[in-house]
């Protein structure tokens, strides 16, 4: 089969890691006998540089026209002073609207052959976390109006709409279902309106899914529980603001954070998939960067967008395997194994396929 | 001296971390020679099963002229259905908006005695941790608008004015300059509106700290700091809802949440007291809870609202040598202490003051 795949490098890391990915995607092509077409785009930093707008029309255009997206990073340093909507966040913001990419998958997981990496204390890590935090990506106080008061305050609108809640619990509950099917629900139905709508909305999804256990936490609540509670959870299904929050301590909490992969959906097959880890400038140009978490995030995109399941297996076989071989980046490296750099890393997965 | 403590007890709990803390109260009176007088008022669901309204106006009248209120805790599964503006919750914001409490200190302390409750890994936690977060109190999308749209959507309008951003950020540098002359600034600048904002007024006011070392986190990047390295907070400022979850957060990972003070501040020296942890329902009425959380909250208010340091002090160190000498409640036991309820734990406390 042919395939449409759209490419946003963007900034920093981006390039080297999205680099890597895509040998590994060319490899599982040959492989297995497709082909996968990549038309490289702009978006962000590189973006706001070459055309001054942080999310070009055309960029929008050719993902519409794609199977999937891969992303690497956007955004740093050299363009945070910009105004609000000239940021490389904006493009972001603005391909997850404008691709109505509502549901933001993001699997915590510990890996075994990461452990000691893990922050938490064995007891509590046990046996290997594997939490998916359900992240609503187009709605809420990301998107809600916004302004000031001349220069006497500033604010933005909290909002949800019904449909916007019902798809996303929906697309939580059918996740549930092929994992543990137990749902917590985080919001602060205690304090917020849109909570307590939200909530309502979710509940009533719920009775569709007899068989799925479905709980709520408070926001506070659940920032807790990650910490010392981690293994009650399956699926967190929440809000744009909150799922920010909590899919970024969840993990934090696996110590695996190069390592963790996301896909953002929109209803059908389409999807964007990027790593949860930033543009990391710092390292950026230098061979540095842990490439598995984007690596992983296109074996998400084999298997969720492109119905490829035997594919994405063989990428994440591949990338255990080279764990237990030893290598490793240096964000993750612990004494005894074998320190690899970027270029490297993407080699060894590829050996493995 | 003589002075007017307002006390409510509240739910579950409560009135049984307040009844020991008062006690500790009466002896430092004896010892020092100062007189407490103390009203006792209802607010959350006791309010509301006597008078039917989670904060009756006697109550906020009594705690305006007291020099200082001292909190248990408020809410339960109880009074979970009541519609918004009736629960226990609404309760405890009314109280904070009515007396103006806008500062919200919380600090988060790993107890050296309690280190082995600590869920991080001891290189990560170290020897020890001492953060404050300094939580904005009465604004934000807590008290502003809210409403419906119908059965067809819900929105809370998250809103800072310059006076209220202003005022809290001096009060983080002023105890950051008391402190190790460091705030972290914590907002959503890349996304929201009123961050930016907020973030503007902070700078604004940093001018007057030359000596104070100021950086900024997003809410997402500090949630994953707290966990991957808590070492590098003095005093976090930030906004009522990123307060809310990341003082949560904060607290849990020093695993002593039974031992954590809070203190909510107007200007001038009036405060209100309490713990933070929760009523805790399932344990009510049991002489199991853990009173030391509230004990410590009324040293801060000796040391806060009626500059009493020496009692404050004497209080402190009372409670760390009743630890030392290895008494604990449930929630803080670990193999070879000695197991106590609410009341033998106070008495120590007292023998030891
Ligand atoms: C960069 C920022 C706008 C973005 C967000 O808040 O959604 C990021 O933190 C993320 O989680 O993808
Ligand atoms: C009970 C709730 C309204 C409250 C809050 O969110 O402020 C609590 O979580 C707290 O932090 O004191």
């Amino acid at each position: 089969m042919n395939y449409k795949i759209a490419v946003i490098p963007g900034d920093g890391i981006g390039p080297e890691i999205v680099g890597a990915s895509t040998k590994v995607l060319d490899k599982i092509g040959e492989k297995f006998n497709h082909t996968f077409n990549y038309t490289e785009v702009l978006a962000g930093g590189v973006a706001i540089d070459a055309t001054g707008s942080p999310l070009p029309q055309e960029t929008v255009d050719i993902c519409k026209a794609s199977d999937a997206v891969i992303l690497g990073a956007l955004g740093g340093p050299k363009w945070d002073n910009l105004p609000g909507d000239k940021r490389p966040e904006a493009g972001l913001l603005g391909i997850r609207k404008a691709l109505g990419l509502y549901a933001n998958l993001r699997p915590a997981i510990l890996y075994e052959e990461l452990k000691a990496a893990c922050p938490l204390k064995p007891e509590i890590a046990g046996e290997g976390l594997d939490i998916m935090v359900v992240r609503e990506l187009t709605g809420d106080v990301y998107f809600g109006e916004k302004g000031r008061d001349g220069d006497e305050a500033a604010w933005d609108i909290m909002k949800y709409t019904r449909p916007e809640v019902l798809r996303i619990a929906r697309k939580a509950f059918e996740i549930a279902m092929k994992r543990n099917k137990k749902v917590t629900n985080v919001d602060k139905a205690n304090v917020l309106e849109v909570s307590r709508f939200w909530r309502s909305c979710v509940l009533e999804v719920a009775k569709d899914f007899p068989e799925v256990e479905l709980n709520h936490l408070y926001v506070d609540n659940a920032a807790m529980q990650l910490v010392i509670n981690p293994k009650q959870f399956d699926v967190i299904v929440t809000g744009n603001l909150f799922g920010d929050i909590l899919s970024d301590e969840a993990s934090m909490i696996t110590g695996s954070i190069g390592m963790l992969p996301s896909a953002s959906l929109s209803d059908g097959k389409f999807g964007m998939y990027e790593p949860i880890h930033g543009s990391a400038p710092d390292i950026a140009g230098q061979d540095k960067a842990n490439p598995i978490a984007t690596i992983i995030s296109v074996a998400m995109m084999l298997r969720f967008s492109l119905d490829l399941i035997k594919e994405a297996d063989c990428i994440e076989a591949a990338v255990k395997k080279t764990l237990a071989q030893g290598y490793r980046t240096g964000d993750i490296y612990s004494e005894g194994m074998k320190l690899v750099g970027t270029v490297e890393m993407g080699q060894k997965i590829i050996e493995n396929l």
